[in-house]
């Protein structure tokens, strides 16, 4: 367990996107957070007090989370700097970056001076699975997305805290660095070795028999030309009963790839379905979240309107308007999980 | 580049697809190989001289191949202990497995014992890129599969002869550790961080703009549920121009998975071919590939002629039969690929 209080590291972060992990702890854990760190040239914030490390210390932090986001995972010079005077200044680390703290050896060099801890959420278990693809019991559903980056996490925290004031049993099952920080518990799933993709997600979400769900966060996208091996292996292991199908209305083009155009939201609803199904044969969908987080509302509101006419599904902005219709559409096609 | 000859290592295998590995290495370089070690209860072989570590050592052999698998990757007990003899009688090892020969204390101070090298195949370079999708010049030809384990690796050796005999630029992409044995180098694709799947394919098999063709070997399936994630990033990395499907026909069921059925081949094909798109939007399918080892020979040919009126695409056993149909094929369709 990664000890709390946190400070939510920001550095310099060069556009939203990329503290998104920061972010997202602040959102949905904010009884774990007492601050924020912004480097000089930072123009973001989370809200939170803005603290430097010495003073995050003074209040109780016990650890810094490296909360940024980039392609390729790099720690950069300032990072490294910055961890470098954390550590100096008492608090441990704990990071969700691709490149690990405990192998930059000043980093090392420096918790080990201060007798410190470094957390690598972003190193698999050892020992995961192969998949098998062997029907298991359980209720589960899984978000699928046009895009990296479109709310499949917020998306799926919404469902869990939705289905538990309902009185449902129902758990969320991390995949990312930032639901792992949220979780406390999950698999970077975009981590592991290519072959433990879909053994990592049956392992992560195992057989359950108390009529609960798992509601597992989905990664990336099948249209993603980086990263559609990490989805397609995710929704062959996740199993998945359910899908609700992530986007964000209005962006550019596909993440990290400009000129990259995204996919149409029928396309990509029944591409997920027609490889969920290779696991899952009665696999449905129950619903689509949209960001509309840049729409004006009635723009918003009209939009939900439109893509629930196109797709004949309920249609919601997790943030702004809840996952009350997605969970009433869940419940009518699975009513034995009511009965929890 | 691992020293040769080599003395390839069966052990004692469980079926035919156990040594796999091995036998690839004998029959697409048998200029290397010197020999083959069996284990007490081995009922295989590769056809070549059984030699024990020390005969293998005296006549010269300079690496043990450890051209054995099984789901997992892992060494077992004997095998390590083969391991330790065979750096005892004078020779190097190299592995395909997951699990690394240096990280196992008692192989690594035997190694260092004997100042003999360790070579770890499924080990990824560092450092690989993230894919990005955008278009790259050259010809490409992927081989895809139903299945795990139904030929892809022989069909492109055979692609690459057969063209290479028509006086075409050809190179085999390798992405297996068989594959690199022979090859003497690309990517274990299978063993690289999930992120970097379509990175890597695409670092195998950069811009060309000598008319040649790059031939990527294929692993796992779409259809597998185990392994489709790793497929799929291949897919789109690899950007293919061309497609040629490969298939075992009577399989009873998916490689490891007793009871889950193959994909028709038409599904199959059609599936990769719009998978592909994403990446490639002119991808075409070039020819089918099966194995028909275990067919008699009429039986084979009755069964080629099926799947080439079912599909509408030459069909051929590479071994049984050549590639000079699907080759054909190729050169009608990418004219300008004669002009090398």
């Amino acid at each position: 367990m990664i000890p709390h209080p946190y400070l939510l590291y920001l550095g310099e972060p060069k556009d939203e996107l990329s503290v998104k992990t920061s972010r997202g702890v602040a959102e949905w854990r904010p009884e774990l957070c007492i601050g924020e760190y912004r480097g000089p040239a930072c123009t973001l914030t989370l809200g939170l007090p803005h603290l430097d490390f010495a003073e995050a210390a003074a209040r109780g932090a016990r650890t810094l989370i490296l909360g940024v986001a980039n392609a390729g995972g790099l720690l950069g010079a300032q990072t490294v700097a910055d961890v470098v005077a954390a550590l100096q200044a008492g608090l441990n680390v704990a990071s969700g970056l691709h490149e690990r703290l405990a192998a930059h050896p000043q980093i090392r060099a420096a918790a080990e001076a201060a007798n410190l801890q470094l957390f690598d959420v972003r190193e698999p278990p050892p020992h995961l699975p192969i998949g098998n693809g062997r029907p298991r019991p359980g209720r589960r559903l899984l978000t699928v997305g046009t895009d990296c980056s479109v709310g499949k996490m917020y998306t799926t925290l919404a469902l869990e805290r939705e289905l538990r004031a309902r009185g449902l049993k129902a758990d969320f099952r991390a995949t990312g660095q930032t639901g792992i920080f949220i979780a406390q518990s999950g698999v970077p799933i975009d981590a592991v070795v290519a072959d433990f993709i879909a053994g990592a997600a049956e392992w992560i979400s195992p057989a359950r028999d108390d009529d609960g769900w798992d509601l597992i966060e989905g990664q990336g996208s099948l249209f993603h030309p980086s990263f559609a091996g990490v989805s397609h292996g995710l929704l062959h292991g996740a199993q998945p009963d359910a899908l609700v199908l992530c986007h964000e209305p209005g962006r550019a083009h596909m993440r990290g790839l400009p000129g990259r155009s995204l996919p149409d939201l029928r396309t990509c609803l029944e591409r997920n379905l027609e490889a969920a199904r290779l696991t899952s044969p009665h696999v449905i969908a129950v619903g689509v979240a949209l960001n509309t987080s840049r729409l004006a509302s009635d723009e918003a509101q009209r939009t939900c309107r439109e893509t629930e006419d196109l797709l004949g599904l309920p249609c919601q902005d997790p943030i702004a308007m809840g996952v009350g219709r997605i969970a009433d559409r869940l419940q009518q096609c699975f009513v034995s999980s009511e009965a929890a």
